[in-house]
């Protein structure tokens, strides 16, 4: 058992990919650092799920799995696996596989403000959420946001700068607070959700 | 084993998860019907690849398949596999799940001129390739081009006419014929087609 502070790395692109992992706790995301250095969020790894699947070829991690929250990772060898352990891992993937492909609808579709909606709401059901006197909020950078919404930084803040405005979040250093989960929710157009992020244990 | 034409379709989204399939020969893609009625593919398959993989859960089909070439595929029954069946299973779907990876980034990254290359260098890796007396092409329409880039039919026919007149292809009824994979190839920026559509076999 691994345990890792918010953007400790567990393994990094390029890195030999020996051991399988399995998430305890916490919220990972897998990112792509792009040619032009843009850098892009193309998974969220919640706990219980298996990554660094590439280890069960025995070859290099391709993507580098960062923490966004405090997070604990336990190292599995495919090798000394039984009949349990690959169905695990098996239904494991077929699980994030549904995610994924809702991921990449996700980022295709509705205007910023939807896919930052979605994307805020999707994060409350993760342990990214967090409390404090003023009220439920996220730990996250309005750049995380952008790397996660198809999108850049700066269209970000002035979107959220608007929301702030309406009252839907309130912000602070690294931190969006949801001020109204039922008015946020509003902002989705029915039925893009379903299809889109929450798609877990449906 | 079921033998599909093109156009055919495995199974629909909503049908009962009961049968994983393995594609033996072709090309399938999985679709999803917006709620705004728009269809956008958000996975390829390929032949070995294993999919509909909600069986393995006993869950619905969230995605409809359908082939983009004549196809094959066979059926299993998850409750039968051994060790060596879930251990194919997890394999096929870590591989997938790196293409589905960089399917994400490739929607993402470059413009629709890149995007539209990118998936036809994509496709003439798969057995989308066809040969005729005027040369190898890919049997597609543009709307199904569209499906895969994160655009519009009208877009893609504006620049397929473009490229058409820049002689990097040729057009006929649902063909796009490939003058010069080579010519092609120099429109995508470096390294931007490792990190985006193939990943296969790399």
């Amino acid at each position: 058992m691994r345990r890792l502070a918010r953007k400790g790395v567990v393994f990094r692109a390029g890195d030999e990919g020996a051991v399988l992992y399995r998430l305890r706790a916490g919220l990972v995301r897998m990112v792509e650092i792009l040619p032009d250095g843009r850098l892009i969020a193309v998974r969220h790894v919640l706990p219980g799920d298996f990554f660094g699947e590439e280890a069960l070829e025995g070859r290099p991690y391709r993507y580098t799995a960062e923490a966004m929250t405090e997070a604990a990772v336990e190292g599995h060898f495919p090798e000394g696996m039984g009949l349990d352990g690959w169905q695990q891992v098996a239904r494991s993937l077929a699980e994030q596989m549904a995610r994924l492909q809702a991921y990449g609808t996700h980022l295709q579709t509705g205007d910023l403000r939807a896919r930052i909606i979605r994307y805020l709401l999707f994060l409350a059901q993760t342990p990214a959420l967090a409390w404090d006197g003023r009220g439920p909020y996220l730990a996250i950078s309005h750049e995380e946001i952008a790397q996660a919404t198809a999108s850049l930084r700066e269209s970000v803040s002035k979107l959220l700068m608007k929301m702030r405005q309406e009252g839907l979040v309130a912000t602070g250093y690294r931190r969006v607070y949801l001020l109204g989960p039922r008015g946020l929710r509003a902002w989705v157009p029915p039925g893009l959700l379903q299809t889109s992020l929450e798609t877990r244990g449906d």
